[in-house]
């Protein structure tokens, strides 16, 4: 079933009669030509979903709330995923592939060694464009939250923001064999919880960096042996998270890990 | 430092010299401009790696073998990502990002409800392009194993493949909340054993497809509460392995498991 946010507050309801504009009507009417009677599934704000029924599409496009649905398909906690700024193309697998993934948000960074700059003026629209393919993305993995993308100006500011725990993949430490700290880490957080997770641009970070996102309370971490290209990385942290947080552990531990 | 693979068995051992020719030499000389004295990883047949100096460039280029590397890439179990076929550039894409976490093949089925078709006369072309895809994405994430890509005509055959375990990614049970398999299965594995995860196209598994699977020993296994696209399923699955395999869990259980 096709699955629409709508940004507006109110006071959501089984019976409440919705009415839908802009993207979300032209999407029902044009591109998946629905008629009345035809259903959907709406998310408002605070991560409530519905499925409603189209009770007109014209001249304006109305739907009524048939029943909440339970289903909650985020992770436990809230995931800020924050990369250095990479290439074009990169930028827009990361949102798109993050969002299926659970991501709550995502940060934009830049920082000593990116290879691709932002254009300050481009920025907006380069924002905008991520927040679209954000959007796209949560609504086909039915996600409960769109993720927010936001941009920052350096590791300064990145350091700044509200977080419960914080982790930075250091390619280093991959090679290091560091493979204690991303699970030990991840078992402490509490239902609830903001993390944030620092991947460096395709270039890398500055050694400075990491010694300035470790004195943030950032935990460096290790992805396992293998060498993870800067937008793969974060794809490995959020399964990661799910594998850890959401998946059932047997209490009986297996031979392999005796 | 650049990784190349030599496909040739040969006896290596420190001191010994190896004449390096074709794309590998093309690459040094040409890509790289390297000269005598420059340092190449070279990764021989069985997973030997060395550290080698070039010690001519023209007009044949040879390495002499410094010392193996000790640090093993490799997953402790031999994993095959088969995939439904998807569009020409998704299946890049998946065996891009898997052979970067660390997958050892990689199957392409045809299946029921697959919207991509490859005409048979275009089938060796194709697979020579993903092979040539996996080599370069082991040499980048220094892997000791270039992944071998093939292709099976259905799920029958696919049935047939030898493994020591299965599992098969189902939709339908993850939104039927599924999420205790992945995890028990994938602690039962052993060093050294095969294992085959199976992955729907984009249009999804044909009902009797699973009953198949699962007749021939493959589990059903949830992957979470999110629906994710047919391309990224593969890697949550790659990514748990590791999780579960490569990295330590701590011994006391945190206050979030209990």
């Amino acid at each position: 079933m096709q699955r629409y946010f709508i940004d507006t507050a109110m006071t959501a309801a089984p019976g409440t009669t919705v009415t839908l504009t802009g993207e979300i009507a032209h999407h029902i009417v044009r591109v998946m030509r629905m008629a009345p009677k035809d259903k959907v599934e709406l998310v408002f704000p605070h991560q409530q979903a519905y499925v409603a029924e189209l009770t007109q599409t014209t001249p304006t496009v109305a739907a009524r709330l048939i029943a909440q649905l339970s289903f909650n398909s985020e992770l436990p906690v809230a995931v800020t995923i924050a990369c250095g700024l990479s290439k074009k193309d990169k930028a827009d697998w990361i949102v798109q592939k993050g969002t299926e993934l659970g991501a709550q948000a995502f940060v934009f960074f830049a920082s000593t060694y990116a290879i691709a700059k932002w254009d300050p003026k481009k920025q907006v629209k380069k924002l905008e464009r991520l927040q679209k393919i954000a959007r796209d993305a949560a609504r086909q993995s039915h996600r409960l939250v769109v993720p927010e993308v936001r941009y920052q100006k350096n590791v300064t500011a990145l350091c700044q923001l509200p977080k419960d725990q914080g982790v930075v993949a250091y390619e280093e430490a991959a090679k290091a064999g560091e493979t204690a700290q991303l699970v030990q880490v991840t078992q402490q957080l509490k239902p609830g919880q903001r993390v944030i997770g620092v991947f460096g641009p395709e270039g890398g970070f500055a050694p400075q960096e990491v010694t300035q996102l470790n004195a943030a309370g950032f935990t460096t971490v290790g992805l396992g042996p293998r060498i993870l290209r800067a937008e793969t990385a974060p794809m490995y942290y959020l399964s990661a998270l799910s594998t850890i947080l959401e998946l059932q552990t047997p209490v009986v531990q297996s031979a392999y890990s005796e």
